[in-house]
C-alpha cells in the first residue's frame, strides 16, 4: 500500500513525537489534536503527565532501543525538556526532523555555554566567571564582589543547584553543598523585577513575540506571573531585538523564552528556555494564538498566529498541592489546568489562570485564587 | 486497597463515560483533560472521532455486555448523540450518574413528542400535526395549508428526513421518500433569519446562557455561525426565558441548545438538542468559557463559568474535505478545528473559527476562509 506523506489537517495524522512528557508536553498535545496532529512522547516515568493524549514510550532517556522505537515512524520531533541527553537528542535526529535542533539544546545544557553565548549576541548578562575548584571560587568572589550567586552548570532548574552568597562566610556552606560539580558564580542583580518573553520563529524565519510578563517566584520556583507585564514601555522591543537575535543564531524553530531582570531601565538576561515555558501558559486563554499552538504551527512549517494579548491575565503555578476547582472556578474568569500528576511538596500539579478586561479586575480575582493556594486544603 | 472517590481535580481523576465518539466527544475531551478528568467514550465507530484522547469501547449500542464494560467504574456518564437508544441510555443509568437524564434523551428523539413538550412550555412552535398514513398528509396540509415540511419522526438530522412541499404536487414524491415511517408535519416559517441559544444548567439549578448566535445552512447541514448574533435586542431574553424554562422542567444537567426562527419579531422554536450543539462551537476560543468546558462543569458539580464573548466571531463547518491548514492559519484570527475523521462528501470533518475585535473584522477574515472552503483542494 502506497504511503501519504502526512500533513498538517491532512487524512492521515502528522505524528509528532516529543522528548518529555510532562505538562509542557501535555499542553502541546491539547493544543495540537485541533491541528490534526497526533503525538508521541518519550518519558521514562510511568504515570507522565501527557501520556493520556498520545502514545507514550517509557523507557530511559540513554536506551538506545527505546529511543529507536520512539523514533520509528515519526514525521517529526521536538523536546519539552532541556536536560534530553545531547546523544538521545541526537539519535532522534539522525532520524526525523528535530524541530528545534540540537544547537539550541546544546548551547543551554551548561550554564557557562550559554551565558557566554547571550553574551556574545550582545545581550547583557551579568558578570560570571567559572568555578571548578575551590581557590577558583575565592579569585571569583575577590573579582566580581559579593553579593553573587553561586550555580551549578548543568542540571539546574527552579531554584535548585543555587546558593546566594552575601558574606565571605557564606563561601564555605555554599562550597559545602554544591562543590565538586562545574559551577559558574554570577554577580548577583539587584533587580526591580523579573519579566520574561516568549518568542516564536517559524520554518520559514518568520518570528513571532508574545508581551513581556512579570514573574514572581516563592523559594526560587515560578509561583505567578502577570500577562502582558505592566508599565514595560521600551523594554519590549529590547527584549524583542534580544530574543530575535538569539533564535536566528541558533536557526531556530519553535518556542523560546528568555527570563530577564529589569535593572536600571534595561534588561539583563538571567536565562533562557528552548521550549515553551512556565510564564507563556498565560497564553492559553489569554493570548490569541497559545504559546503551545504556536510552537507546533511552527515545528510542522505552518504560518504563526497572532501572540496578541486577549484582555489581562494573572496565572498561578500549583505546587505540592491543587485547591478544590469548585471554590477556583467560583472565581469570575478563572481556568483550571490539572497536570495528571499525584500532590507532593515541591511538585508543578497544575496552574490557574485568571482573565479579565482591566489588570485590577485581574489582579483582583488572583487575590481570591490566592487566597485558595496559601491556604490549602489537608493534603490529599 | 481504600478506594478514594473520585473528584474533579483530586488525585484520581474523575473517569467520564460519553455515549458517542464524534466531534462533540472529542472537543469535551480537550476541554475536560485541563479539569481533571479523564473519559471513556462508547462509540461503535473503529475509528471514533473522540478515540485518540480516551478509552473507546467499540461496540454496538445494543451489545448489553458491552454497555456494562463501558460503564463500569465510570464516577458520571453523559451523551454527546442525541439518538442513543433508550434502553442503552437507561442501561447506563442505572450503575452510574447519567447528566443529562434519560428524560431529555426521551424527549427528543421523538419530533412529534418534541414539539408538543415545547408547546406545552409556552415556547412557540410551528403548528404541527402527526401523520401516519397517505390520508393524514392529505388532512394535515388541509389543516396547515402550504409550504410546509413533511419530517421524519426519527433519527433525522442535518436536513435528513425531511421535505418541502410548496405545492400539492410535491405531496405524492415527498410521501415516496419518507413514507411508512412516523412523520410530521410543520407549517413552514417564512423566517428572516435563523439563531439558536445554547444554555447549561449546573447541578445545583444555576443557570446560564451563552449570547444568540445566527446560523447560515447549507444543503440542510450548519455551514457558518455567526456569534454574537447582531441587533437581537430583546431575541436575547425572549431565547433565555424559553431555554430556561425547558431546562427546569427536564431537571436538566449540561448543555442543551435550541433552534429558533426570527419571525415576525419573536422567536419560534424549530427544535432544540440535548447536547453541546454545533452552533456553540465559536465559544472555544469565542467566549469565557466554552460550551464544553461548562458542560464538564455542570455534570461534575462545578461552578459554572461566565458565557460572555470575547470579541466577535465567525465559525465555518467543514464538510465533505479540509483546506490547506496553512492557508488557513495564515488569516488573523483563524483558528483550526481538526475532527480526525477521514474525508468523505457531506461529512462534518473539521471547522474553522475567526475571532476578531469587531463584526466587520470578523466577517472579512471569514470572507478569507469561506474562499479557501468553497474552493477546495482535490479530494486528498
Amino acid at each position: 500500500m502506497a504511503t501519504v506523506p502526512a500533513e498538517p489537517g491532512g487524512d492521515h495524522p502528522m505524528l509528532i513525537g516529543v522528548l518529555g512528557g510532562g505538562q509542557l508536553g501535555r499542553m502541546l498535545a491539547l493544543a495540537g489534536v485541533p491541528l490534526g496532529l497526533s503525538f508521541r512522547f518519550l518519558d521514562p516515568l510511568a504515570d507522565a503527565s501527557a501520556a493520556a493524549l498520545g502514545e507514550h514510550v517509557a523507557c530511559a532517556w540513554d536506551d538506545a532501543a527505546g529511543v529507536a522505537a520512539f523514533a520509528d515512524g515519526l514525521d517529526l520531533a521536538t523536546f519539552e525538556f532541556e536536560n534530553v541527553p545531547l546523544a538521545t537528542a541526537a539519535a532522534v535526529a539522525a532520524r526525523v526532523p528535530l524541530r528545534p535542533g540540537t544547537a539550541a539544546l546544546a548551547a543551554k545544557q551548561d550554564r557557562l555555554d550559554e551565558k557566554r553565548l547571550l553574551r556574545a549576541l550582545g545581550i547583557p548578562v551579568a558578570d560570571f566567571l567559572a568555578v571548578d575548584d575551590r581557590a577558583s571560587l575565592d579569585r571569583a568572589v575577590a573579582a566580581l564582589g559579593l553579593p553573587a550567586v553561586l550555580k551549578t552548570r548543568r542540571d539546574g532548574y527552579d531554584g535548585k543547584g543555587q546558593a546566594l552568597l552575601r558574606t565571605p562566610g557564606d563561601l564555605a556552606p555554599a562550597w559545602t553543598a554544591l562543590g565538586g560539580r562545574p559551577l559558574i558564580l554570577e554577580r548577583f542583580v539587584p533587580f526591580v523585577r523579573e519579566l520574561s518573553v516568549v518568542a516564536v520563529r517559524a520554518l520559514d524565519g518568520d518570528q513571532v513575540f508574545y508581551p513581556l510578563v512579570e514573574n514572581h517566584h516563592r523559594g526560587g520556583i515560578l509561583r505567578r506571573t502577570v500577562a502582558p507585564a505592566p508599565d514595560v514601555g521600551a523594554l519590549q522591543a529590547e527584549a524583542q531585538a534580544h530574543a530575535g537575535r538569539l533564535l536566528v543564531h541558533l536557526d531556530y524553530v519553535g518556542a523560546l523564552a528568555i527570563e530577564f531582570f529589569a535593572h536600571d531601565g534595561h534588561l539583563i538576561a538571567n536565562e533562557f528556555a528552548p521550549r515553551v515555558h512556565n510564564s507563556g501558559h498565560w497564553s492559553i486563554e489569554g493570548a490569541t494564538t497559545s504559546q503551545f499552538a504556536n510552537h507546533l504551527r511552527a515545528i510542522a512549517g505552518l504560518p504563526l498566529g497572532s501572540t496578541a494579548a486577549r484582555g489581562h491575565c494573572v496565572m498561578l503555578n500549583l505546587i505540592g498541592d491543587r485547591p478544590d476547582p469548585a471554590a477556583v472556578l467560583a472565581v469570575p474568569g478563572a481556568h483550571f489546568h490539572h497536570y495528571g500528576k499525584a500532590a507532593r511538596p515541591g511538585r508543578k500539579v497544575g496552574h490557574l489562570t485568571v482573565v479579565a478586561d482591566s489588570a485590577a479586575e485581574a489582579a483582583h480575582n488572583a487575590q481570591r485564587l490566592l487566597a485558595l493556594v496559601d491556604d490549602p486544603a489537608p493534603a490529599r
